[in-house]
């Protein structure tokens, strides 16, 4: 792996959480403090780690550690699971002798079972062992349904820096066994308010614009570590180089993002819907919203078939003032409903839809300037077949 | 048919819409003029008839006629659709011998496509020379991807009057090929603001409580007429009996919607969510429509696993203020998640889950008194199959 920042160091191990022995208890070690800024699930139920992590970064904002185990939640578990949750914080300090206060946790899996506390603290020992420079461990111990890792390096243009981010995903498809983490770890100080304000707006323009299947786990986190590299000049609101900041978390979320899309359970294709000419923000993401969720477009682009009176009805199930006679929409390019007209199909349409694994609609609503763009993909039987057959 | 209203007469024809031969053309006459009443679809993208009937029905509340043609929708068809609308209606009061104004349309079918307007005058000869006092050959022309026809007809207690309720659904399954349409006729006058406002009551407990995909159609239209056969007494809200036309309206409209959802397409079960100790009836809506819409809730009950994560993870997507703490959820009675506390799963709701064909979920949020009920099905590989196979 190229382009990873200085400072930090993973691993992943097998403790015994997954029935199946894959990794399930991840650790990251930063040598030097880190700043970090959070982006959590606004599920009201909120699990027990992201209730604590929230908690924790408003009273600080510097940290040395991050435990993450997959394989049960830690939802639902009231009073019993914050406790369970600042038990394994403690014990991942106390293996990496830092100060409690300075480890952050995340956890995925089942909903409403206990964290199995002893594993984990079994576990904990040789994940301080194994503490490398590479993410490969790391990104494969936080995987639940997902069938390949997630990660994305890169370096930070213009800064002596690089920026790495892993994630998983399979979280929105499926949340009571699964969820949406993320976690990037970059190499040069950045002030803290400013990193906050940066990863949430990295995050709508990413995480908050993909969709499986319109559900929402209770345990989305995504948390950015910049750490403070002795030497290394502080980047911030009037930094000369600070772009290079903001394009680095965009480019990640978005990347990681999309992989999450792409690796969807039961995904034969990826949808890209863009909403334009809306009256209004809100407007432009109810309709990009509707169409993104509605079963019958999903199972249109499943079979091939450029089924544009599905998408044209979706609009229209948002109950918004618009008018049928501005409204023009585009598949792969090719106008299929034009203000009103119909325009016969295309061949390329036809050949797109067979052989695309990326498919774009764009709808154009003619009544102002606001947009909005989703990712999704398409609705398989073998999404019906996994998730009917997954017994609690 | 027992219960049948005096006064009506029915007809169905193949006029050539459909390619399979099949009926899709269906007549309704009124030997006297009826009061009618309507509610249909908030898509902002209203077909033709759609926009016509409700225009026809703020003008005029007497009316002669009905004419349904299935195969195609007349939606996404602007200004020619509402002139070849017009048309299939002038067509059909020429044939009945009645004033245009006093005729009323439906279309349901495939989106985009101009009406097949000499088919339908080709049709309408036969359909009147038809014409008699049996609701089935209509009943199945107004089909299109149902499986059965959905008729219910009942006496009015305390009336000298019946009611008989003529359905079709997959709706809300299929917009593009389908549409849910419901037509109900009384043999007892009723004054017209009065037969509205309990008509939108019924439809607000019965139709508007299912959902198969969350999707909504161009097309949905409820008709009630009520016919002034001479000699009978007008029922309005300070009428005695007047409970009569209420109950039967709401029992007729719950009976038509409960078949809607059992005949939902690939649907193995039905699912009743009844959501109560709300603070507020919109927040028991939001939660009741988060379960009923929830892909993974619905697979899970396809696989017949009391999945109760899934159905405690779609509250808390709601984001709304919910405590877990006060939440409890049952299935089929059985208590799964108490107020933070999880029962193990009884033998009889593992027995429930695979023997039902229609399952419970009860959540009580302990929030209040509000409460609200939704009807849907569950997701299997057959819908996802019968919606992508099917191509425009």
């Amino acid at each position: 792996m190229e382009n990873l920042p200085d400072g930090f160091l993973y691993s992943g191990v097998s403790c015994g959480i997954k029935r199946s022995g894959k990794p399930d208890l991840g650790l990251v070690y930063s040598s030097f403090p880190s700043t970090v800024a959070g982006v959590f699930t606004s599920n009201s139920f909120r699990a027990a780690p992201v209730q604590e992590a929230a908690e924790r970064l408003e009273n600080r904002d510097r940290f040395r550690g991050l435990v993450v185990n997959s394989g049960v939640a830690n939802a639902a578990t009231g009073k019993a699971g914050r406790e369970q949750n600042r038990s394994m914080i403690e014990a991942a300090a106390e293996q990496l002798a830092v100060d409690p206060r300075e480890v952050l946790s995340a956890s995925t899996g089942v909903i409403g079972e206990p964290l199995p506390l002893e594993k984990i603290r079994g576990g904990l020992p040789e994940a301080v062992d194994r503490l490398g420079e590479s993410t490969e461990a790391f990104s494969e111990a936080i995987l639940t349904t997902d069938s390949v890792t997630k990660v994305y390096s890169q370096p930070l243009e213009g800064l002596s820096g690089n920026m790495v981010g892993v994630a998983k995903g399979s979280g929105m498809i499926r949340p009571d066994m699964a969820t949406m983490l993320a976690f990037l770890f970059l190499d040069v100080p950045v002030e803290s308010g400013w990193l906050g304000e940066q990863l949430r707006r990295a995050c709508r323009r990413s995480f908050n614009q993909i969709t499986v299947d319109g559900d929402m786990s209770t345990n989305d986190t995504v948390l950015a570590f910049a750490t403070e590299l002795p030497g290394r000049e502080k980047i911030g609101p009037k930094h000369p180089n600070r772009q290079a900041v903001v394009d680095g978390l965009q480019r990640t979320c978005r990347r990681l993002a999309d992989a999450i899309v792409r690796d969807g359970e039961g995904a034969t294709c990826v949808i890209e819907i863009r909403v334009e000419g809306a009256e209004k923000q809100t407007v432009a993401e109810a309709v990009a919203d509707s169409i993104a969720n509605s079963n019958l477009v999903k199972t249109a682009f499943h079979g091939g078939d450029p089924n544009w009176g599905r998408i044209f009805s979706s609009i229209g199930a948002t109950s918004l003032d618009l008018d049928p006679g501005r409204v023009s929409i585009r598949i792969n390019d090719q106008p299929v409903y034009r203000r009103g007209e119909v325009p016969p199909v295309s061949d390329e349409l036809e050949q797109s839809m067979r052989e695309g694994e990326t498919h774009r609609v764009q709808v154009q609503l003619g009544n102002g300037s606001s947009s909005a763009r989703r990712v999704t993909c398409d609705l398989s039987e073998e999404y019906v077949t996994i998730n009917s057959e997954y017994h609690t």
